[in-house]
């Protein structure tokens, strides 16, 4: 069976991440004797610039036929200027929405190689393995109403609509739960139940989900004092479920933690566990063209689908491996090199992972 | 002229902690010739257990008769089983809405004397001084509609409104211009103003408070990459303004930043400056009735209150100093107390205070 994979490189230093990415693909491919066929779409600024719209119709088609899609990251100054509806996040939020990809995977993983590089206390942050698993086809990213009108008394006003149902609360902490139970076997489930109604529904639903797993221990936290925890004291966490929002603000922290989010992938899934795979950092348009920027997020991002998406584990163990053992090598680019190290280019990172494979 | 201060004891740790605070009051009194009414009222499960309700109307009438309210913490275990509507928590978020104490000020100040309390490594917080400016009686926290209801297909649903007017964004963003310019003359605004409509405008808002003035820094920053620069580079802010919930998250983030959440204050204004006064911590239901709570966080808020309310500048320098001197002299409480160090009781704490005015 030839696995279908679409390639999104988007905007900044997405290129040039994802033409290593795409190389490290394609060496494990034949490596290991995997059929897979490559397509190259759009999204974000370069579908704008090209096309006039974040996500065209042509990346959509392309998207819903394949199995698994790999982007490097959307946006930059260049489109900020631009009305709200065709902004480049308008690409990411389209996509996310039309595959119904609910279940967003955010790993952080402190490397040993690189420990010093956290803002945390050393024994705070040792051997830190936390998931987060965050909704994201929900909530007040896509609830309606939304928009602006004007008061009674002539004041601007700016709404949005926090909102989830059942269905949608449920099939993401059954992923988490799932999850759960090939690692720690704990789930934190965050809201604010005890102020918003749509996270009282949040938790009620978690704990009907967790009747299923009596293996799975399951805890419920406040967002303001998950956020503190997560600075306190990290490693208590195994996996945390949480809404789109307090799953953006949350998994951001988590993964700063850790010191190098150049170093962290991502996955969306869908029902059916197809997905989209992503670093969790941004188009970085600060360096982007420069042939600096570490490609070992999006490399890692690959690894997750050909686990996640493609059920080729033996492909994910590889690039996993190969990526330690660079590490140990001592290649650094310059956001996880220490101070005084030296640091190599995008391109010799890639290399150097391939060499590894 | 006479003050009239309204004390709310509250729940767990608070009457504990208070009792020390109000005889720090009368000590800084009679140095200084204040002359000062002191009255108390119910708040919280307190006052569901005396009087059916979280906050009574007798509260409320004492509340508005006051210059300023000094509150030790509400909430626990004991009232978890009632009903939403007459929780603590109801309590709380009713007297900040019934007397529109709509600028919640959070400092977080890491003490040299506690550098070593905090999770982050020493250079990166050493003389951390920031200020956190939450949004307190709008957005998602007070947006109607709100509640439950049944989807199409049967399922059940919770919602919320995330809504600001012009209006109630200008009057805090006013707040913390004004207190920036007595600090370090540096905003940063938080919003997430790529996703959410009701952020646009309040970045817009913003903006136009800006222009007036000019001396004053202004950034503007996604609550995503906030959350991640606080943990990467605390010191990088002064004032950070923002929406009631992502104010909610941050500063707690910011607080646990300093390690030592037990000597953080807060005060929570209103347009004409009357205010309420609380500790950052919570009601600690834990260690409630035992003697140990830290009151310092709760001592330092009527420093706060001297200062922003009262307008008596020297008392509040004077209890400030005397929190430093007993930190200097080593006392501890056990929340503060390093490993291994000697700690010591509520009362101990409260009277070297004195000792030290
Ligand atoms: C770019 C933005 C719309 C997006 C989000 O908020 O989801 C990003 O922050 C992320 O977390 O992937
Ligand atoms: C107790 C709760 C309602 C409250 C809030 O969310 O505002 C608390 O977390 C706070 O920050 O004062």
């Amino acid at each position: 069976m030839t696995h279908r994979v679409l390639v999104l490189p988007g905007d900044g230093i997405g290129p040039e991440v994802m033409a290593e990415t795409v190389a490290v693909i394609e060496l494990v491919n034949q490596k290991l004797g995997i059929e897979m066929s490559l397509e190259h779409a759009l999204l974000g600024g370069a579908a704008i610039d090209a096309e006039g719209v974040p996500y065209p119709e042509s990346t959509a088609q392309k998207a819903h036929q394949a199995d698994a899609i790999i982007l490097g990251a959307v946006g930059g100054p260049k489109w900020d200027g631009l009305d709200r509806a065709i902004r480049p996040e308008k690409g990411l939020l389209g996509i996310r929405s039309d595959l119904q990809l609910f279940g967003n995977l955010r790993p952080a993983i402190l490397y040993p190689q690189l420990a010093g590089a956290s803002s945390l206390k050393p024994d705070l942050v040792a051997g830190l393995d936390l998931l987060i698993v965050r909704e994201l086809t929900g909530g007040i990213y896509f609830g309606q109403p939304r928009g602006f009108d004007t008061t009674d008394d002539g004041q601007r006003r700016g709404y949005n609509t926090y909102v989830y149902t059942e269905s949608e609360i449920r099939r993401v902490t059954v992923l988490a739960f799932d999850l759960a139970r090939k690692r720690g076997s704990r789930v934190c489930s965050v809201d604010k139940a005890n102020v918003l109604e749509a996270t009282m529904l949040w938790r009620e639903v978690v704990n009907e989900v967790a009747k299923d797993y009596p293996d799975v221990e399951l805890s419920h936290m406040y967002v303001d004092n998950a956020a503190m925890q997560l600075i306190r004291a990290p490693k208590q966490f195994d996996v945390m479920v949480t809404g789109n929002m307090f799953g953006d603000i949350l998994s951001d922290a988590a993964a700063m933690l850790t010191g190098s989010i150049g170093m962290l992938p991502s996955a969306s899934l869908d029902q059916a566990g197809r997905g989209m795979y992503e670093p969790c950092h941004g188009s970085a348009p600060d360096i982007a063209g420069q042939g600096i920027a570490n490609p070992l997020a999006t490399i890692l991002s690959a690894a997750m689908m050909y686990r996640y998406s493609l059920n080729e584990p033996q492909a994910a163990d590889a690039i996993e491996r190969a990526v330690g053992v660079v590490l140990d090598q001592g290649y650094r680019t310059g956001d996880i090199a220490a101070a005084g190290e030296a640091s190599v280019s995008t391109s010799t990172m890639g290399a150097a992972v391939r060499a590894a494979l």
